[in-house]
């Protein structure tokens, strides 16, 4: 009897391009894209992934490569994968496939990660007003820990998962996605609680065949022309899973997935090392290749028996996840909370956005007075265990807005003392761009994001 | 040496009613309420606390004084508290003042909560569009963990808490307060992506005299018109503290609240046995009597040292929190997602609060396929240990935020389940209001609130 | 509906002797003590109880009382209880009672409580070759958190518990006990892994008249003196629980145990606010009055279903206990290791009582380096939350054991360091006994025990 | 700058010989064993080893391999690793190195494991007198989750570590080894309270030229028969670590090892992907081949500063742990008690061996009732998370031992319920050997350990 050895079912070379994969990589959702692989539910296997830049940020002390991030071709997933049952009988619309996150790890070779603050100007983030240059930590992994150069007198343990992993969707979801964004676009939103920036930051991404990148599909033909012209875009979350950046998704935990297309195409990508909740600076965990390993099964039927479609289409549903039992185990923190007051002194109704935005400040705020950067602190709060709660939604006109902080990962004690105030350590800084300006490298940044 | 017992510091006697306990209590925020008892710091001392509608709920199999309260006269809190050093010095405006909630009750001889639905014309709550009509739902408690006749199959330990705590404003905040709190008000906000419902739902509480109870001011005189007529409501959690609903608020917990005016006039109430993330209903938590053990220290000068105000005034700071290390500890969860699209599928920019809205209308939506009503489930979201979770706040144009519900409250397996479907069992319902409408006990009961 | 308070089953006045309280303690076992008090399944009450040595100890800086405590007369209990089902048929031998322990607290107006050093003569404990002075520690609490004056620097949250709690043996029963424990006694065995002190300490405390307190039976009849002479000594634990000292029995656990009698006569005492695994200075945990808040299941014919008896009589089974749900929570410990060798080198053959006393040793010869004495440690690890492991018994010769110790408990970062060494603090040392031995009190000290 | 990947420094091959590995096993302590390889402090290195009885174990069903282990040919260890500072100087006697084990893996395409049960004339175990038969469970590997078609209706995570792991003893401590292990095996303990068997099994394992497997040391030469005929058995854990099996050495722990001759000599195997405390069949782990990720660091003279020698000898210390962070996180447990009365009835005292084999003798009888059989149950405590506990080692003459075990691991509930009793399912059970005995394969199997 052999030993139950994972199938390596998809590998990368991360020093090729996406696009020179053996199973070459794709960047957009549409059910059009075909199957590179073929699994059948019990089986164990692996698969890896870029990271979600696919290569174009260095481990180095400058931040221009964060600052000049190409965003029209991020997100380069591993995949689609075809599920079948034991009996080689498809996934259908209709079932739930069920996939176990059992194991995951940085990709053999490539053990480090990175976490950026974008440009106001080319991706932004939740705070982008209060912090609009590039900067970046590059961080090493310890095993289990990852500590920076960049962002010195912490360590924490991973709780490696994708950042963006999720069934295809069929083309009637994919006509609903695209039509709600472009309504959201065209309505020109002109002010939001989050950010003044909107003129360079756009309200949604929409379809756009620039830096497309669909797998198997020909650059040139006209199925590629068709499915550039209509893919979604990675960035945000949505019903088929997606981009959810639930940092609990880690070593053995489930996610239940609606099945939208025959197989249920399956496709990851973006993996951290690490996540704090919200990801608040937008390259915001530690973002790494990797390699997870995993088995599938199907729920026949499973969608009518569990999820209930909401509005005005069955297919507005949301997956369901299920944690591992191997979170790391911390027993003490520090809580900062915010309310919808915004930073000018603005009341806002009930927003929870602006709440945790002021928690973010606050804590960002408290942790400055101990000799670390502003800018250290923000990426620090993007990528480590941190959560963020939703604390209290009903106290009009105040939501209230917590984020958690484990203590364990300082090598201080950084509570408040009642004697002698907070101990300052002089530190490092981050990396900030060096480049000058005046020879911009594109003429719309945003537009790329675009 | 005498025993070190706890010094009982403020004690109330649930059968009368609240201006009539030794201590009087108050429902309003005001730096000219006078402190009704004094502490020095390193004191251990009790504070009893009646429930946060004085009363007015009763444990009966009928919902008509959940449709019926009188929200003018809510957030009953035991206080102020005027705290002072070993030497009797007062705290000082920009000393923090320390509170370590050191242990929590139940009252003595009142064992017992409610959680509520109010009816959408009379405090509505998080999903009042979905919610419309009152119900109630009656807890009893067993030592450490709460059930109830009216959610049958579930029990829960309880991480019992006080909803509401806070220092008192000086004037000048307490003047920002009112300030912004109108500005939203006459801006008169038509559209909100949370409910429908703004013409009956108001969306502040501004000072209003009726109802209001002034601890030891004596109503009549021109002080007590002052007060009433300026005095910050209750409701929303804000710089002070006060309402922040922070379930993690208990056994062994620290606050490090801001002082703003001489002796920080602590002051507390709206115990809750146990409350979600969130407290969705509104009436959400366990809302009970209760007794609370507690000593205070002064970290004299500690605002400028820890707390960093933000916009256009210094006192526009939060309270930091220090969890105990008592919480009840689950190993299983399951986790509901939401998105930033609403239940009519409209596509909204970045809002955690839909998002957020989303996740608990898909959890009531899973668990009423066990044979639970969705009122049933709204409530339990409400009061139960779950965790309502910031996980996506960068990637446009959808938020993403999570519930997780651990599975251990259950007397059921609530998993999906690749054979059989989810188990329905049946269960009583809660009890609804048995008023037919016909007699309005008030003209405009949205007006109470206001 | 009346709320659903608990029923004060048995109070204490910790005032008056054990035999002058209202429903009179017991401090032996026999099926022959009447139950002073009676429930039926499903009730919710309370029970206090006295300290287990019915008040010898005082909160004062000299430990007399702990060497001269009297040892003939302790562990003080209240009950025995007689449970019933819901129609009040009584349980039955055969069947499973069930006990929920849903909340345990100090006795309100006695929060305090002592842990102590035996003196060698008089009680000794685990390690009395190395600590043959009486000494003893008070501690305070802070709602959850015990700290002392004796042992500064450290502050923990406690499990409080009930040290001994059981149902009554049957005569049958009660005959196996009294046999083996004389047949250990008349072994005379002269040698133990244990200590050197076998003349002064008793193998087993075997029944003895003098000292027993019996409930409702009243002293000088004929029914007092022959309980008196065969009752069984509360030291140890037994197959009716006993005094099983398992530090977890806290909020929320659940006991499931044996029925030997009708009625079950269930009894407890010997409240613990805190205990290490172990309690290895014998008076070891922080020892005091208290209160438990329970309810008690009858499983009818549980003990055919689920319990195995052993040996040459079925009534040989041992209690399962179900661990609540709130345990202090820990993220960081050091662990210390012994090994079956002694300390003067001898190897012993998979002896864990001698793995486990090295590694106890090891432990406080490591923390006596950061300025503690050893007597203080001693008494910290006999009550603090650490846990005592059987981490190896199959490695011949040598068993493994470890103390695990929650690094949270101190005020200071007891790791070993690279840099610096332990950092040594002076502090106030443990008070020892005055006495100085030229009048003994009593004249055959170990007589007491025996 | 170059990504920090690890460095592979000691590689095996599960396909060949231990002594035919590029860098050669040993499985003997001695300080002439010369190092294979060298690693400076901060250097974060990977070392594969393979499981610990060298391959002699099967994935099959049949046990016969377990029957007729050789075990004078066990616990093959990779190293010894010379480890320096970054100078190059290497660690010295006195010192303390600190050994953190960052990250623990199966051996990529050996990912399996196995549980056996000894014969009780070959090898034996805690239960040898209750289990005298061999059998074997296998296990696989689900990422981190571990279950076995041996042992069905269990499936748990693993807690990845070595279960040896040790520094070389100085010619002095080895001596000391020599000399009390003889001593106990000369003084012919004729009884012990653990088993009835010291005739067939030894009661340690003395030096031994036979099966000895020595490095790069080349058998034959006069140096391999001096080494050969001192080195020290493999199977205790003693001052320097070894054989510790401590189940919580995983994920992010760090070690703190005496260092007793230059160069520390660090060597380690036996890599368990779970196991329970005390490891109660002996073999009884989920034993594997596998890889550890980690780094050292040096404290100069270390153990002066905080290790306190024991007895006759400096050398008589025991290492210090301090756990990882991310264990298994469950909530819910059932524990079962054992006291020091066997399970002939008769009495012992204050003996923790006695009383956890009767804790666990109490389990396996309870789950037995659940379909398993008892060998099932005895291999599953060995290797699943349960924890051992000595609970009361003072109240004579009872010692009293627990036994936890997590409900999780079933894939029913386990604990005991009011109606129906215990759910039992059929089950098939593990191998057990096919040989009929009839043609012994050695002449005296108890020699082997010898």
């Amino acid at each position: 009897m052999p030993p139950r050895t994972p199938i390596p079912l998809i590998t990368v070379n991360p020093a090729k391009k996406p696009w020179e994969q053996e199973k070459p990589l794709h960047n957009r959702w549409h059910p059009d894209i075909p199957a590179v692989a073929e699994v059948k539910e019990g089986d164990l296997f692996t698969v890896e992934t870029v990271d979600w830049t696919g290569g174009q940020i260095k481990d180095d002390d400058n931040s221009d490569d964060v600052k000049f991030v190409d965003l029209s071709q991020v997100h380069y997933l591993s995949g689609p994968i075809k599920v079948t049952d034991k009996d080689g009988v498809p996934a259908k619309p209709g079932d739930i496939l069920v996939v176990e996150l059992s194991n995951l790890y940085p990709l053999a070779g490539d053990e480090w990660g990175f976490t950026g603050i974008f440009d106001r100007d080319n991706g932004g983030g939740f705070l982008t007003d209060h912090f609009p240059a590039a900067a970046k930590a590059v961080w090493y992994f310890d095993g289990v820990y990852a500590y920076s150069r960049h962002v010195p007198g912490v360590r924490f343990p991973g709780l490696i998962h994708p950042g963006l992993i999720g069934t295809a969707p069929s083309a009637e979801l994919l006509n609903i996605w695209n039509t709600r964004e472009k309504s959201l676009v065209d309505g020109g939103e002109k002010a939001t609680t989050l950010c003044s920036v909107l003129q360079t930051r756009p309200l949604a991404c929409l379809p756009n065949a620039t830096g497309a990148c669909l797998g198997t599909v020909k650059p040139g033909t006209a199925n590629w022309t068709k499915i550039a012209g209509e893919g979604a875009r990675t960035v945000p979350g949505r019903e088929n899973g997606g981009n959810c950046d639930i940092k609990n998704l880690s070593r053995g935990c489930k996610v239940y997935f609606p099945v939208f297309i025959e197989g249920a195409n399956l496709s990851m990508g973006d993996m951290h090392f690490s996540q704090g909740d919200g990801e608040v600076s937008f390259c915001g965990a530690i973002e790494m290749s990797g390699k997870l390993e995993m088995t599938c099964q199907i729920i026949r039927g499973g969608m009518d028996q569990y999820l209930t479609p909401m509005g005005p289409t069955k297919l507005h549903v949301n997956p369901i996840f299920e944690i591992g039992p191997l979170e790391p185990r911390f027993s003490e923190w520090l809580v900062f909370e915010g309310i919808s007051v915004d930073e000018t002194g603005k009341q806002h109704y009930l927003d929870v956005s602006v709440a945790y935005k002021r928690a973010v400040l606050n804590c960002i705020d408290y942790l400055s007075k101990f000799g670390y950067s502003k800018e250290q602190i923000y990426m620090l709060l993007s990528c480590c265990p941190c959560e963020g709660r939703v604390s209290g939604i009903v106290d009009v006109p105040n939501a209230v807005a917590t984020l958690a902080l484990p203590l364990a990962i300082f090598d201080m004690d950084i509570r408040p003392k009642k004697i002698g105030g907070p101990k300052v350590v002089s530190r490092l800084d981050v990396p900030k761009s060096t480049y000058d300006g005046s020879l911009p490298r594109f003429v719309n940044p945003a537009a790329a994001l675009q």
